[in-house]
C-alpha cells in the first residue's frame, strides 16, 4: 500500500467536491493536497474526466515538480502547485479552477473590488489580480513561471498568504489555498461566490463605494483573529 | 426532552429549505424561530454545515441574547435576532441570507424599486436598503447595532413591519421575516426572485418606470386586506 | 366520477411541468386546459402549492368565470383566462408565469425583439407587451380587464393570436397559450428562453439589428405553413 | 441488423448528452456522426423529444442529403451536416445547438474575441461569426446554403477546420464538430462556457484587452501540437 494513501484520498475527494460546487467543467480544475512532512503532494492526473478518477490515481510529486508515485502524468499545473508549496510554507492544500465568475474578472484584468460583508468575512482587501507574465516568462518554462507570477503579486501588493487565501491570475483564472482541502475547496466556492456579486454590485450601482475600513475590519474579526467569535 | 422541542423543530426545517431553494452557499444563513409566550427564540449555532444540523442542535435564546439552552454556540448574528424579536412584537421567526441577488442591491446600497406586479403582491413600496452603521456603532456591540440599524430603518422611511417584512442591510444582506417560519423563508426566497428581476428590468430598460400606483393598490390588495382574493 | 377528468388531468399535469422547466416559484403561475365541447376550463386552485395538487383539485369553471364544479376557490387569475377562451375561440389552453426574463422584459414595458431564427422559429413579429391598463381599468374587474388588455393588444398591433401564441403584459408577466396545454406549456418555456437571450444579445452588443425579413420568413416556414418541414 | 448500429448508437448516445449538459431547451439540437468508409452519417430524427429518442430512431443520409435508412424524417438541418462532411473531410461528427450565450453572441452578430487561457486552450483565434446569409441565399435551398455560409466563412477569414472546431452563424446559432462525436460534444459546451465568460469579460471591464500573442501561442500547445502535455 502506498505511503501517501491519505494524501491521495484527501486529494481525491476534494478534487470530487469541484463538480458538484459548479466550479468546474469537464477537467477544467484540479487540487492537490500536501503533506509537508514527507515534502510531497498529491495531484489529479491531467485530462482524466472526474468520473474516471480514483484515489489510486492521484499523482504524487515533490516540491520541485518531480513525479515520486503514480502511473498517470500528473496535472499539466503541476510545477504552479510545487512552487508555490516549497515558497509558501504554510498551506496544505491548492485549488486551481476556471470557474465562470472568477475567471471573467481574471480576464478583465482587474482586482474584485471588496463591496460587502461577505467579501468582508473573508478577506480585508480586495481580491488580487497578477498582471499578466512577461513574454520571456511566458516563452520559458511556464507552469513554473505562474507560481512566480502569484508569489510576486503577493509581495508587490504586500499581502500575506495566510491571510489572503485566494487570488486570480490575470488573463487565465483563480487560485485558492489553505491549510487542508476542505478549507481551499471552501476558499474556490467563496471566490466564485464574491466575484459574482461583486459583478452584479457594479451592474445595479457602477458608483457602488468600497466597503468602508471599520467594517472591513470587524467582518473579518468575526471570523478571525485573537476574539472571533463565528463557528464553534 | 426540552420543552423547547416545537420551535427546535420548526427552526431546523426552516433552516433546511434555504440551500434548496438557492439562498445559501455552505453556512452563510441562518434562521430562527419565536415561542412567544415563553420568550424565547430557537436559532441555528454558529457555522456548524447544513449538512450536521439536527433539531437538538439549535440553541435556545432569549429576547436579551442570552443563551438559555443548547450546548453549541448560537449564530453570531443572534444579537440582530433578538433586538428585532424585542422590538417588533408580531413577528415569529426571522431569516437572513447572503443570497446573490438581494445581497448585490445591498452592496449597491439602493432601494430596491417597484416594477412589476410580483413585487406589489408582496409589498407596496420599495423594498429599503438600510444605510450602512456609523463607525461608533460597528465598534460598539455590532449584531446588537445591525437590529437598531433594521429598525431605525423602518422608523426613518415610516414603515410597518407588518405590512413589509423584507429588506436589505447596506453593504450586508437581506432580512426577512414573517408570522412563522414558513412565511420568514418564503419571503426570503420572493426577496431574491424580486431582486433579480429588478437589476434585469433595468438592464432591459435603463428608463423603466416604477409601477403606478393604482397597480401597485391593487396587487397588493389581492393578496393583503380585508377584500384578498388570492389563496384558499 | 367527475365528466370533466380528461381536462382535470391534463389541467393536473400541465400545472406539474412547470417547476421543472423553471419557470415558477412556489405558486407563481397556472395553467388552464379548456374543454370547448362543454365550454369549460379546468384550472389551478388559488395559491396551493404544487406538491400539494392533485388533478381532483383543479376548478372547473365556464368561460364567464363562473364556478362549476370543485371545492377551491379557482386562481385569482381565471377570470383572464375566462375572457381568453371566451374571445378566442381556437385555443385550448392558457399558461401565466412570472418567468423571470419574460416578466423582466414586461416590468420594462418594451416588445422583446426578433435577433435570431430561435425567435423566427415561433414568431414572425417581436413578442407583443400590452401597455399597463388605464387606472379605471385597474379599479373595475381587475382580472376581466387583463384578458380584454391582452385581446386589446392584438387588435392594435393586428396581430393573429393562431400566429402569435405568446406575449407579455406591461408590468406584470408573461401569458402563452396554443391549441393544447402541451403547446401552451411548450410556449411558456419557448418564451422565457427568447427573453433570455434577446436580453443577452443586447448586452453583447447594443446595437445589434433586427433579424432580416429574408430569414424571419424562412424560419416561420420551415415549422409552420403548408411547406414546413420540421418534425414528423 | 442495420449495417450502420455503430454509428446510430454513437450519435444516439451524443444526442442524450446535450440536456444534460445545459445546451439545448427541447429538441433545439441536433449531433451527427459519420462513416467515413460508407459515406453516410446518422442524424436525429427531426422534432422528436429526447426521451423518446433511441439508437434505431437516429436517420442514416448519405453526404448529399439523401436519406438512405431510417423511418422518420431527419434533422431540417441535415443537408447543413451533408455539405460540411462532403467538403471537410476529416470531420467525424458535427453538433448543432441554440445554446443560450453563443447563440446571444451569434445574435449579436459578433466574433467571440480572445480574451483569456480557456478559450487559448481551444483555439488561437476569436470565434469566428459567419456574416448573415443574402436575400438570394436564403431563398434557395436554405440549409445547404447554412452549410456553404460556414465553409465560406472558414475560407474568407483563411481558418483550418481542423484547428478551429467551433463557430457561430450570424443571427441563428452555433455549430461544433471533431474527429469524433465525444469530441463535437465536448466543443460544443466548451463553446458555451467560452461565450459567457467573455460575455461576462466585457461586462466586467469594456475596455479589456484581447489575450497577448505569447499567452495564445503558449496555452494552445499545452494541448495541441507536437510538444503538448496536456492529458495523459
Amino acid at each position: 500500500m502506498s505511503k501517501y494513501k491519505k494524501i491521495k484520498e484527501e486529494c481525491y475527494k476534494a478534487n470530487m467536491q469541484l463538480p458538484g460546487l459548479g466550479l468546474v467543467l469537464f477537467t477544467f480544475g484540479n487540487v492537490s493536497v500536501a503533506d509537508r512532512g514527507k515534502k510531497v503532494f498529491a495531484i489529479k492526473p491531467s485530462g482524466v474526466p472526474y468520473i474516471e478518477l480514483s484515489p489510486e490515481k492521484m499523482v504524487i510529486v515533490d516540491f520541485d515538480g518531480n513525479t515520486i508515485e503514480g502511473e498517470l502524468r500528473p496535472s499539466s499545473d503541476t510545477n504552479t502547485h510545487a512552487v508555490l508549496y516549497k515558497n509558501w510554507e504554510q498551506i496544505g492544500s491548492i485549488v486551481h479552477t476556471h470557474s465562470t465568475y472568477a475567471t471573467s474578472w481574471a480576464q478583465a484584468l482587474r482586482n474584485i473590488p471588496i463591496y460587502g460583508t461577505t467579501h468582508a468575512d473573508h478577506n480585508t482587501v480586495d481580491i488580487p489580480c497578477a498582471s499578466p507574465m512577461s513574454d520571456e516568462m511566458i516563452k520559458g518554462d511556464y507552469e513554473y513561471e505562474t507560481g512566480y507570477q502569484i508569489i510576486n503579486c503577493f509581495k508587490e501588493k504586500a499581502l500575506n498568504y495566510t491571510e489572503v487565501e485566494m487570488m486570480i491570475v490575470g488573463n487565465h483564472a483563480p487560485f485558492t489555498w489553505g491549510k487542508n482541502a476542505d478549507k481551499a475547496v471552501y476558499n474556490a466556492a467563496v471566490l466564485e461566490q464574491i466575484a459574482q456579486m461583486a459583478w452584479l454590485t457594479e451592474q445595479i450601482n457602477p458608483n457602488a463605494p468600497r466597503l468602508k475600513e471599520a467594517l472591513i475590519k470587524k467582518h473579518f474579526e468575526r471570523k478571525h483573529g485573537p476574539d472571533s467569535y463565528y463557528g464553534q
